[in-house]
């Protein structure tokens, strides 16, 4: 009994999605609630994550000639207020610092909730001819914005994230860096996360404030609702015309350059929580988890026992995998629920009758499945096993999405679906914000994205029945 | 004489070392000032050597044991004021948070100037028995102290740095990290930034606000001027008690932790330069420098040399190195003195009379050694010199350093010393803080550390002559 405790203290997902969630961040020790109200503390469980992320993002950025950089924390308001469509989506959540040491500041400052004003007034600096361009910085750092309602991974009032900010000669080089970092998130997400994404762009309505175009991939969680996991945008010359940045081209004249910017948060850890967890825990990809492998002693006091386990672990290590032996005193039953809790990809089971053979278990967490393994071809068995486990934990969060994506043709059809249920619904549309508006009021949903791949479904809007030429993603989101 | 300009335009270190500084970390590109005063922006060039510390630290942490966590940026007053001694430290120099979104805040809090009182906070809820100890936690953060002079790496309001806060059963636990943290620390400054370092233990005048102990690694720059370059405290149970943070022991009481934190900065970098840095600019030593190798070729538009070089290029990266060709259209004189200035450790030459007799010269930054070398061994020969400029390199600081340490036995000869020139000055001390008062006053020189390699100089204090038994570092710092 006593082995299935830490198992049966987690809500069942169907019964209560919420608590489903706030319990698997609790029980994986990913992280927690702090004095601090809105902000949380990510612990190492969860922390490693986010490190695993970053480093494997990172690369795929500087393998298309991104520098990294820091700037400055405070944006002064006088900075922030340059690009007006910029300011009136942002300044309601800041945070402002009015006081340095003992005295009032001469001039308030908020805390970053996105540093594209920062850059602006760097690139001025920076960026005089052609020569100077392109420049395609990102830097990894804490972000704030002064939610009301906040949820672990998902919203805090500080979140950590990496944000790219580029510039260059012409708008087209601008248009093609946004999209290929797109591409990017896309990537990594599908490769690395084992998570299905659609791409597409943002309805005006929903695009960053002060972007000419702003580009998403959208992810499907287990209930049904959209997560935004990465976004991507194109300024145009708006940004630069407000801050006044030029640059003499090559032909000697005096001209404006293009801009871009793109993103993605700790909400990922969020998403694949909810894009791969079921009601025995977390599952974690083998690219992100922080111990891929949990070897379990069975029988452990018996003679040879926990060596062998030592043995196996040290050659797994030097081979390159993440791998720890749970030698505590706990039963072995409650060690295989801590290590499905905690979403490790595999267990190793190992014990005395087992040695005898030359032989162990590996349970794969995504599926169950049990393998039998000879002791000597356990490292190339796990290493053959990573591709696998990243491949079926796509396909299926993929066929999970895939059953939850819908097709309205009209109002009723679409109004129907999301009484009864939620999830991604393709529908045309005119191209009219009001009918974004109302789709929202009544209904709590929003337009996620105008895919890429668009799909012609008749020719009428899903709301208002007018003329359209656009199919785009519907759904209720995080 | 073109050539010569971007070297002409550096002042010498002789002439005004304070001047020599600025310039370096302008031409080489390392960072700028910002809008945000007393605020910079770390620059790629900056920002990259930052990361090989990082990346190269956090391995050596993570070797002890070390996991990585993220706490909030916001600390409420409150809880800044319960360790008393900590908050009349920091309090003066914190920025404070007034305002979130369009409304006042009920309690301001300010952005960390350090996390103690964070860590303590969320040890409170994670630490109730000894099954929960120790935990060895580490973050990578910026930290913000409203300082009213600023200079690039050395001294900005806002700087990034870790911060490794530990919580231990035993008060002899806590003080062996405090030490095994200090030796990461002289090890990693040794080994990879070639740079000697002093370590000791700070007086009580100079410890860290509420700590029971303080540790120090201290380095001597060029001018002769002391830096704390890196430090670790013992806080015994000061900050356990003021939090009310307990544990049940084996034996079923209740007891009270013990702590530790220790923390270093991107001073780091300002330490890099002053200690190698000569006046044809920065010189890094190999495994901190971003790029390690410049390949500059020699009448490049002849047939076959650009090839040779990015050949020469892909197999140093294949094998791991960081090398960059330059093929912009500059003249050889202005690439050799751009890749002096930025510090490149190897500049490779190749031109067509090399490749037709099948070598290249390697020139090494840091002594300006020319070596001939056959094509096809360049990999291996880098490979073996990389070892051998880490080394010179240290060497090289270390003469530079002791000539630039003095002995004093008595205030004449110490007073002598500080006004004729600067540097370490070894003397004995009686252990009372007037004494140190009196120095700082006369000459603005203060206590680097009680070293733990102590030497017998005799038995009288050098200020106020009474006995003394302790042999003190002395310096003017940064």
């Amino acid at each position: 009994m006593a082995d299935k405790k830490m198992v049966e203290a987690i809500t069942s997902m169907d019964e209560d999605f919420a608590q489903w969630y706030t319990d698997i961040v609790k029980k994986a020790d990913l992280c927690d609630y702090t004095s601090v109200k809105g902000c949380m503390v990510f612990k190492p469980a969860g922390y490693a994550i986010w490190e695993l992320i970053q480093r494997q993002l990172d690369d795929r950025f500087k393998a298309t000639g991104v520098e990294n950089v820091y700037l400055p924390m405070f944006i002064p308001e006088s900075l922030l207020e340059k690009e007006k469509d910029h300011v009136e989506g942002f300044a309601p959540e800041v945070a402002w610092v009015t006081h340095g040491g003992l005295q009032p500041l001469q001039e308030r400052m908020c805390v970053r909730p996105t540093s594209e004003t920062l850059f602006c007034d760097f690139y001025k600096n920076e960026v005089h001819s052609y020569r100077d361009l392109p420049k395609v910085y990102n830097q990894w750092c804490s972000v704030v914005r002064w939610e009301k309602e906040t949820r672990p991974f998902l919203r805090s009032r500080e979140f950590l994230w990496q944000e790219g900010h580029t510039i260059h000669a012409t708008a087209e080089e601008a248009e093609e860096r946004t999209i290929q970092m797109l591409n990017v998130y896309a990537d990594f997400c599908e490769q690395v996360l084992a998570m299905p994404v659609v791409k597409g762009r943002k309805t005006e309505k929903e695009k960053f404030a002060g972007a000419h175009a702003t580009y998403t991939i959208e992810a499907l969680m287990h209930d049904g609702k959209a997560l935004q996991s990465g976004t991507s945008h194109n300024f145009g010359d708006g940004f630069a015309k407000a801050f006044g940045i030029q640059f003499t081209d090559k032909d000697n004249t005096l001209k404006t350059p293009f801009q871009t910017s793109w993103g993605c948060t700790t909400r990922l850890i969020g998403a694949i929580i909810m894009v791969h967890g079921d009601d025995s825990g977390l599952k974690l990809p083998p690219l992100v988890a922080p111990t891929q492998i949990v070897i379990v002693p069975i029988k452990q006091k018996a003679e040879g026992v926990l060596d062998k386990a030592y043995e196996l672990r040290d050659n797994l290590k030097a081979k390159g995998f993440r791998v720890k032996v749970d030698d505590t005193d706990k039963s072995p039953g409650f060690k295989f629920a801590e290590t499905e809790m905690r979403g490790v990809p595999f267990r190793v089971e190992v014990g005395p009758k087992d040695i005898e053979e030359g032989r162990c278990i590996i349970v794969r967490r995504d599926n169950g499945e049990k393998i039998e393994c000879a002791l000597d071809a356990l490292a190339d068995k796990i290493g053959e096993l990573i591709p696998v486990v990243q491949h079926d934990m796509f396909e299926a969060a993929r066929a999970r999405r895939d059953s939850q994506t819908f097709v309205a043709k009209n109002w009723d059809e679409f109004e129907k679906i999301f009484n009864e249920t939620t999830g991604f619904v393709k529908a045309m549309w005119c191209g009219d914000e009001e009918c974004e508006n109302k789709i929202k009021e009544k209904l709590a949903v929003t337009s996620r994205c105008i895919p890429f791949a668009q799909e012609n479904l008749g020719d009428t809007c899903v709301c208002c029945g007018k003329p359209a030429n656009k199919m785009v993603y519907w759904g209720r989101a995080y």
